[in-house]
């Protein structure tokens, strides 16, 4: 088994799906799905770069020439794979175009591609219908290798040391938005290299899942959610939620949150592999229903993580495509009865006969200050 | 005349737009057109956000539930546009295509849009021809307003700051990488919300237009091209361009030198209604051929800019669209000789009689330390 995060065989496992999925060609424009093929972290911009890889031919990267120097010195430029530089009064995509088998029945354009490109692509490939080419790499993004579940371990580790420090940022009297920065700073700090989301739920906001940073004054006695991630050097990804309290939280809150732990916990271990997606999510839906909060739940149970903070697979209702091991994905049920709510997330990944969590801080209330 | 930013008026201008193009509605997910028509910045997810405007009918706001709060706080908010919420195990396209008429011939799509999304319309619009939403949207982005010329001198003003801290930061014996950390910074303390790009291109990594920051030394008497730029709270963008040098410059830098600052200006002083993007590009690349630099120039001379950092219009050859009143741009000439190079970048605006420039730091070599 490699040790890479990267290893250099992927483009030849890209190849045969691209084969066995019928399609002619995969185009993969920047975004995880190249960087995932390739390691390159390219920039996307209106000037297009793309990897092809043909089912039945060489792979080739077309790159604007000014992004020839970044292409040479990225893990692509020592794949083996032709770089073709265009000008700047070139059409790139006439270039693919004509570099590529005639008579494409069918490519498959990266998930991520903007679709301005997509359109000009189908223009240059006018008999190639488009899918979608997450359907062919989901099937390998989805399973971690051991140096991936090592890097989610790693961007684990230093979103739960952001977390060890929010105790020192949280203080009644202070906003959502300068408690946010700081945890934002925390995050670099820590070693990621990008900050994705910082939630600072407060009181009312914490019963809203996807609240925005505010200018609200954070006061004693109010429960507060703290749902952070950012992306590390190595291109993957942290997501954690912890509930704080300034002071002890309002009387009605010990009970629903001892549900949410109980919840969190039960669909945590229901992970293991050929349990469902669904299942998943049911387990911690089912506590929290017959806790009767179950309308207080409005949102799925988790979302894969890696090279994207969200992707395959979902936890969620319908979702009944068995887990295998190494899928990587948080479990974050809350409960939102208002005028303040809850969330636990932690990542897991599916081992061979359960799960590992990526996120160990205290899961419980952290009383602060 | 509006004097606001997104003003409310929009959406019917871009209705009537989307009606004259032919098309039967324009499908606009999170990015710059949807910010453009609403003021709403809403985040890109895997989960469908879409402002769906219809040539004949109201248009709607298909957000996921989880970000109707969101939604509602925005400025869509308060556009009298109807909000559509989806659940988590709706399916949103499915929603979009039941609300529209049936029988659409065509629809644009968001330049920018995933093109996952677009496929899932696709599945959803079986009937309807895709085309790019830019086609409707960029002639009305194209020509900023009042407002718009007022972001972009209030986002040229604080790169100017930042580029006059660069003397404090730039000394002999410090990385690029490390001299680049503090540009960043002082971008976010000058006003930016975020950092679009930070070059710091030394010696020979001066000579590589797009070079990434890196570990290397900046050592004395070595040319450093430094190209900034951010993204303000308005959504506006700013791309400046200087050059420095730690000590006194190599004995033939003056002279290419000179000649790019000609091409600048010459270029500039080009710019005024009806004139072509393509004879503004070749005002710069005339002079820099006459001095014989011709094939140190190998890049457009410029791009648009105003909610992207680079959008229409594209200042390079074959581009004859005539430049109109509030037309914003950057002119960027450099000579790229090795073993180092130059550029010169200022953002302009196309008025009634000119230009008006909305960088105003000194043009010259910055001799510092």
């Amino acid at each position: 088994m490699t040790t890479e995060l990267y290893p250099r065989e992927r483009l030849g496992r890209v190849r045969e799906a691209t084969e066995q999925a019928g399609l002619g060609a995969v185009l993969l424009t920047p975004g995880p799905d190249l960087r995932y093929v390739t390691g390159y972290d390219a920039k996307q911009l209106e000037r297009l770069t793309c990897l092809v890889v043909p089912a039945d031919g060489e792979a080739f990267l077309v790159v604007p020439r000014l992004e020839l120097p970044a292409a040479h010195e990225s893990p692509a430029g020592s794949l083996g794979v032709e770089l073709v530089p265009w000008d700047e009064t070139d059409d790139p995509y006439a270039l693919v175009a004509r570099r590529l088998p005639g008579g494409l029945a069918s490519v498959g354009v990266a998930d991520r591609m903007w679709a301005v490109m997509a359109l000009r692509f189908r223009a240059a490939l006018p008999g190639a219908e488009q899918v979608a080419a997450g359907g062919v790499l989901r099937e390998l993004r989805m399973r971690k290798s051991a140096a991936e579940v090592a890097a989610l371990r790693e961007a684990g580790a230093a979103i739960d040391r952001v977390h060890r420090r929010v105790p020192d940022l949280l203080r009644a009297g202070r906003t959502e938005r300068e408690v946010g920065r700081d945890i934002a700073e925390a995050i670099i700090d820590e070693g990621h290299e990008a900050v994705d989301f910082v939630i600072v739920g407060s009181g009312p906001n914490g019963a809203n899942p996807h609240a925005e940073l505010s200018d609200r004054v954070i006061r004693r006695g109010e429960p507060v959610v703290v749902d952070i991630g950012g992306t590390m050097p190595s291109g993957y990804c942290s997501d954690s939620t912890r509930n704080y309290c300034v002071g002890e939280p309002p009387a009605d809150y010990a009970a629903y949150f001892a549900v949410l732990e109980e919840a969190q916990r039960a669909s945590c271990e229901a992970v293991r592999p050929g349990v469902t997606p669904e299942a998943v999510d049911a387990a911690a839906r089912d506590v929290i229903a017959a806790a009767g909060h179950g309308e207080h739940f409005f949102h799925r149970t988790g979302h894969g993580i890696g090279l994207e903070s969200h992707e395959d697979p979902y936890i969620v209702a319908g979702n009944r495509e068995p887990l295998e091991p190494g899928m990587a994905f948080s479990i974050e049920p809350g409960i939102y009865p208002g005028p303040h709510g809850a969330r636990i997330e932690d990542i897991v990944v599916c081992t061979e006969d359960g799960y590992e969590p990526m996120n160990v801080t205290e899961r419980g209330l952290a009383v602060v200050g």
